[in-house]
């Protein structure tokens, strides 16, 4: 009998995808906390800065859930996180707001995208991971202050709204484009969308889903 | 019988003191928060930016807890900050870390000395705000990983030894210019420190328990 090759059992495969979606996702939480307390200089006011505080103080609760997770499967969080460092990074790189308004579209819309991607995937694992992942991407309330915030500033300067619009394009963009990076890199979490989608067509419809939600997301602050 | 005056009757002195002392206090978090999240971007691992991250996080919660409680007191949290916000934020940028481990020393030492400058007036008040004054200045357990991380680069390199005890005093220098530059402008919370110390000799002593514990905790980081 010849011995177990666990990299090739589907046990395996499930391990290392389940270790890369919390990886991605932790590093993801770690990223945000980042770039809101980066942003949240950009705040006109004291109350709006705190807004953001509260918001990056919020991922980063939500990181440490994920890194104990990880510890409890015997993996390193660090390890977990490091192939998504790079792509995560890009993004943020690739969108720092460059005024408070643009730094708000993006806490509300990053954020949602991200939610709305990850509550996809976590259909395709065990429902213990899947209440983690759904847990921590919980709305924190933070998004009825963003969407108020945005709405009242188009409402004071019709004119913002054309370069708002633009700049959430941007954001989805970017966030597609990284996604694929990683996923052309990551074999077994690739695996996990394909064959939980069923096939290309599923993968497809994902893509539409989130898609679709953004779009209405948009709306939601008054961009179209 | 004349109507009373509440900004003359010691009761109203108190309560604009404790709102200074704890407004003080609740923008010291907000900005070591600010602070702690960008100096991590200076960790030269991933381990490195989670410690200081979540020192930050940490501080956010203490935050919440100081803006409760002036909130509970009647008063806008962020009105009773606004007074503070310059001299914080003066200090920060002129103690801006230039390299990790500068951002460790100051995460601790200053951590350090804002705690214990802290309980020495938490000693003037009631005992309940006492009691939320020493609960967020709890140590975090944090301040273990900066002198471990020290130590550790002392006794790899000599060398920067020097350089990081003059940050040591640059750091309390700074930090007793902007106390009396705020302590010059906020005479209810003057008027606290002098009572409760007794008289300017009492003030002396206070002053020289807080350099003394500085001096402890330079030599716990190795330094001298």
């Amino acid at each position: 009998m010849p011995a177990q090759q666990p990299d090739d059992s589907p046990a395996s495969v499930t391990r290392e995808a389940l270790t890369d979606l919390l990886g991605a996702l932790a590093y993801g939480e770690l990223s945000a906390f980042d770039q809101l307390a980066k942003d949240a200089r950009l705040a006109p006011t004291l109350a709006g800065r705190v807004a953001l505080f509260q918001m990056a103080a919020l991922e980063f609760g939500h990181y440490r859930l994920l890194a104990e997770r990880l510890s409890e499967l015997g993996v390193d969080p660090h390890n977990a996180m490091a192939p998504f460092v790079v792509a995560l990074d890009r993004f943020h790189e690739l969108t720092s707001p460059s005024t408070w308004l643009e730094g708000l579209v993006k806490a509300y819309v990053g954020d949602g995208l991200a939610a709305d991607f990850y509550r996809e995937v976590a259909e395709f694992v065990d429902p213990s991971t899947r209440s983690l992942i759904i847990a921590v991407l919980a709305d924190t309330g933070s998004a009825a202050f963003a969407v108020r915030e945005v709405r009242a500033a188009i409402a004071a300067n019709g004119a913002v709204s054309g370069r708002l619009a633009l700049w959430g394009r941007r954001l989805v963009g970017e966030a597609l484009s990284q996604t694929q990076h990683v996923l052309a890199e990551r074999d077994a979490l690739a695996a996990l969308l394909m064959q939980g989608s069923g096939d290309m067509a599923g993968v497809g419809a994902l893509i539409t889903r989130v898609t679709d939600q953004h779009a209405q997301r948009m709306l939601d602050l008054g961009l179209s």
